[in-house]
């Protein structure tokens, strides 16, 4: 049973208060029911975590890595832009880490710095992208499993 | 009953042929049945056109929009770089469109110029972006259902 | 009695049908109806011809060549971009090219690689920028003609 | 009857007397009388405004909006490198505007500042570029009326 | 014996009729004659095919592939400026490439995109480019066939 | 009585102490008593809070959205650079900004990536900044009260 | 009392004719009496001074240093973007000036030239840029009259 | 006797008075009668003209034309960073130009766009500069009287 | 004696496990013994303080100052890429900062925005840098005392 | 019996010492010994000059041209990045020039500043670029000929 | 006993005479007595070398590799900017290299062209930059013969 | 009696043999001679030393310290487009330098890196440039003088 941190970048906890016209109106809360909802039909452990400081962020992949997570989800947000830090730590890490964005960020000229690090990227579905992020982490990490067992 | 357009741009037709590192080594006839196979599971009815003549693609999607095919799934392949005329067409036609690529183009410094005509981008998940990016376009075709429903 | 090719790039097909904030409602047939009609009042013979394919538009200005046209009249449409093949043609073709746009390219960031090989451009008057693209080429001819006959 | 106002730009006045292998050898004088010439046979009133000095072209074209003028046209010459205050003035103004160049700046890689504010633009055809120019214009001004008069 | 596919790219079907200050007045008829010729006295099967169309030169490599040719020499010419596709079909294909210019490109300030897939480059030596880059593509052919001598 | 944050950026509370040629010598206490004094001659509730940590800046604006304050007057101080992630938040939020900088930013070379979430910019007056900064937050709220007015 | 220059640079004189979702509906003598009002309030002696021509608003600053004005109030305007001499002027002037906008320049990615020779700006508030920048100027007055008794 | 114009640009009129540091403290009016006195010595007629407004230079360059000068002297100083309507009426004009500045601008790093209008420039040398410069000047006059001299 | 902190940025408490490639396999344990042991060495009182939070590494530093450190000695890490507000901070501070990396960033095309801060530079010996800096930093101390006492 | 300087520039003389896997295990001796070989069975007299100092590479042109060599054959090496000296030789020299490179150098990310001034340029197969540039380079000086002997 | 050769660059000589603010009154001599006396101290054989010619530097570093050196310890100066071919040559030879600056490079905005390859660079602390500079080759030639201790 | 060096830069010694559309039909024997007279008639002691190698002119500098020069006069010419060491060593240098071009560089869109390190330049004026060149230097040196002894 796959065990993933989901981690929801600077102004995330805002959700469905700020820019609708980009994020709609569903709330942080009612997101992290959905998510929840999927992961547990996909018998997923998952775990949310929020936060706007970027080295907290950092400090929680760290954890994740000695509690045995498996995966990492992110959408990193308000960390996009600049967050260099957060990419060294992910590049350092051994933790798959697949991206997701609500909205079509290359529509709106944003460029992630962090996508270099990532197993790939989704981005565009509003909630959506989170349904489909997790299911593109959950075959990156059996394809990992396959390959494993085919060495042993 | 979904009527979806995928369309393999430059270079896909040699899939599995060319360049495993990057692609593996699933040939285009193999994903070919891999795809129909997710569609058939989502009563889906989908047509592949594979081409590697840009203005090709172009008069596809012109005839698709006559042929009553309510989205378009596509992996731009050799068009990425500099599909421009191919890119207009998108952005005039009425279809949704969603952008796969089997690898993450951005880690591969790969700049898609089609992106701002996409609804969202799925990368990096080899054959899985198809499936995912099947997923993401049936969600915004029921989307944009729920919403001319709640106008009616 | 002047043979001038009109060629409609990529895309121009399919006028009227897109985007109409840019380009408005008149389609292609009947743009093609009012072109003609201003050729017959100025007792041009005009050939129309619509690819969305670069290298057939590259094979038509070649033929045009044998067949005694005597200028070329080009929306080079989603050719505009990136057309670079089309602009060595033109460049190497002895067919004076008048450039034309529906709308002011200018003001929606477009830059033509195909400016220039062109002896001018007219930009930004709908439908009627053939008439006056139409009026510069048969100009041009005109004095071409005038200092030919000069030599003579 | 439409009221035309026609700018002359920086060093205009001296027309046909430099660089004749880019402006021909027709002179300052010379041109007036064919514009003119056009103007009368098309039912138009047209003042021509000669200026070295870009604020006078300011003062001159807020003159025209209190004395009902109907539109401008404006060759910007030596404006059109940096005539930023200009731009901004034609802006701001109602007055529809279209610009004209005798060459084709665009292969003499000159980029016109002024061309964001622009209805439209006509470059590269010697002197016929006013008259192609006037053509245009009117055509701007008789599609606002006819715009004008199916909302009354 | 060899066997060798020879492209020759956008506009080259119109060598010798076009911009003769760069290409000379060899046409393409005579070109083939001397490359044939060359080819002969290497003991080289050759077979010259000419597309202004990108797609159809990637069409024509792919089945080159199959049919057991030996190596690609190709003159991209109108394809040079942003022929991408173009150059992923090379990269993926296991064919050696040599690219050939008339001209000397560089000091006409023109960047080919497909140098980077290539072996090496020949530009500069009119239609003699051809015969130099034949020797080199047989040289590279060699040391190929060398290398695995030694391997068995 | 309208209620005010006022935030500190990076290194803020250490003013006074370091690089006196552009700050001068008034210390952050000096500078609270100022501004609370300025704040109490115009009946303003205010508050203000240092932070190092740009999240915590983050932190803090959404909770005064819940805490019912009418505006925020911001130096962005060390978070001018880079500040992505706090420049999100304020354009998401609802809460007028106005930025004020104690020197000419300009005038060194310094961009302010949240400018452009600002109503407006009062920059190189010193303490006085945050006088006219506080006098301008005022005048919008007075201004948007007005228009509310209006509306009812 | 301390005698002050407004200067109202290119497009100014028409304000409130032009572009009212940037400018609102206050004309220039609005303006005008609310400036001239602010500084009877402040003991100010001011003087406004509108101009399209940059070199104009050059020669009225020498003008106002025989003059004996004290400081420099100035909404460059269309002189904004490219007022480079004007620039040079006001640095070799020794009359203190300060810049105001009436937009958030920044907002709307205008750079002005003339602001490294500031000794701050304000931007953003409408007409009240103007008060505020009043208020700016002769804080700066007072403070090097201060300085100036310091040293005496 | 050559007729020589000397063109003082935006700014110069105040020489003497601003930035000492820079132009040292030789006032415009003593600058003048060192340039009459070494124009009286080389048996030169010489006019000196200032001007703040770019658009009079070129006015008094039309004239010059008209009136017999045989050449131009010029400081553009403050019109130097954008004098584009100034370098084309100079490019335009028959009139040999030599440009001066007293500072040596490129250890400034300010870039003349009137330099390429030039015979040659010479910058750096204070007041000399100009000495420099009318000397220049004949020599050129010289040269071009000795070339015609030699064709008739 | 001197007291010296050493701040370790974003990601080093990691050292140790993550790219071994570039930074070898010492743990982040291992260094501290190893750099507290050459800080006894040269009878240095050494405090290490790991953070990923660019903000509290701001903070620490402003208590550094309070509690009489001496000298800063700081490998910025994840900090290297856009800490501008902790290089603002260290340029206002007096506290004179050595920068060591344990890799040859420049070969890895990192640019650090805080070197521009820093007494110099030492990168590319893995831990050894640490112990260079440590020299070097006692060198600068050193002479800054030599300097004092000089004046004295 | 044309007369042919072979340049080998800054490297060139470590040639088999140095990178093999960019350069092959021939030395430079043995390299000569090769292009000898080439020169003598086609009739060429050939000197070989290396030189790490692009000055005497300069200084070995000059004399050539006093000499009577007929051509020039170069492989810049380490002169290839910034030999700008070197390239304005060329240009001035009226020896016909022909560029070689062992490596595909536009693969390698490599410009030559040089290339500007060559006939054309071999670059990608290893000493065989030598033999092919000596062709090359016989090839020009022929066709040279044969335009002489037809003025003739 | 490791032999190392310290390779002072163009301008290096004059060390003492020039820029004292940048590099301090130490002469290129007393530098001279200073390294010797800490290559004694350590045991090393240093041999330095003066030039201002950058062929010269490579001349030197080939004949270093025939001498048996086991490290290049360099001061580029001159040579930073554009040594191109110099580093070229040091990436070819197998000898490691560290680079020194006694001023901090980048506090100047100077990027060396041969940072990348280097081992490392030590930057900005006077003349002490020479003697961490040999610790540290010292310390990367220990490191490289334990890893061949281990293998053997 | 002024002592002053001349350098003449890389391809300075062929002058007269190349290019001569550019530079004139003048050896560089018949410069030496003309500047030789203009030194003799102005009582200046005048060396001049040809070059192609940029440390060799770095050495002659500095040899020219030693030996009490008083300025020098430097065509760069080839050295004009990357010398930067030799830039850093008249920088350093205490002699005045004058730059001097006999074409309008500018015109020729080439930037020297050397201007930054010299009092002035003079360009375009063909040989006349040098005896301008001369006549600044002495200017420079009187006025230095004349400093000194008001100093004294």
């Amino acid at each position: 049973m796959p065990k993933i941190l989901l981690i929801q970048g600077a102004n995330m906890v805002h959700l469905g208060k700020r820019e609708p016209q980009f994020y709609g109106t569903t709330t942080a809360r009612e997101l992290d029911a959905l998510v929840t909802g999927w992961a547990r039909e996909r018998g997923v452990t998952l775990e949310i975590y929020y936060t706007n400081v970027e080295g907290e962020a950092i400090n929680r992949i760290y954890r994740a890595l000695d509690e045995g997570f498996d995966g990492l989800l992110m959408n990193p947000a308000g960390f996009t832009h600049a967050g260099y830090a957060l990419r060294d730590c992910i590049k350092g890490a051994a933790l798959p880490y697949v991206e997701v964005h609500m909205t079509n960020v290359e529509k709106r000229e944003i460029k992630s710095v962090l996508g270099v690090a990532a197993e790939g990227v989704v981005a565009g579905f509003g909630t959506t992208s989170y349904r489909l992020g997790l299911d593109a982490l959950l075959d990156v990490l059996e394809r990992r499993r396959a390959a494993l067992r085919q060495l042993a």
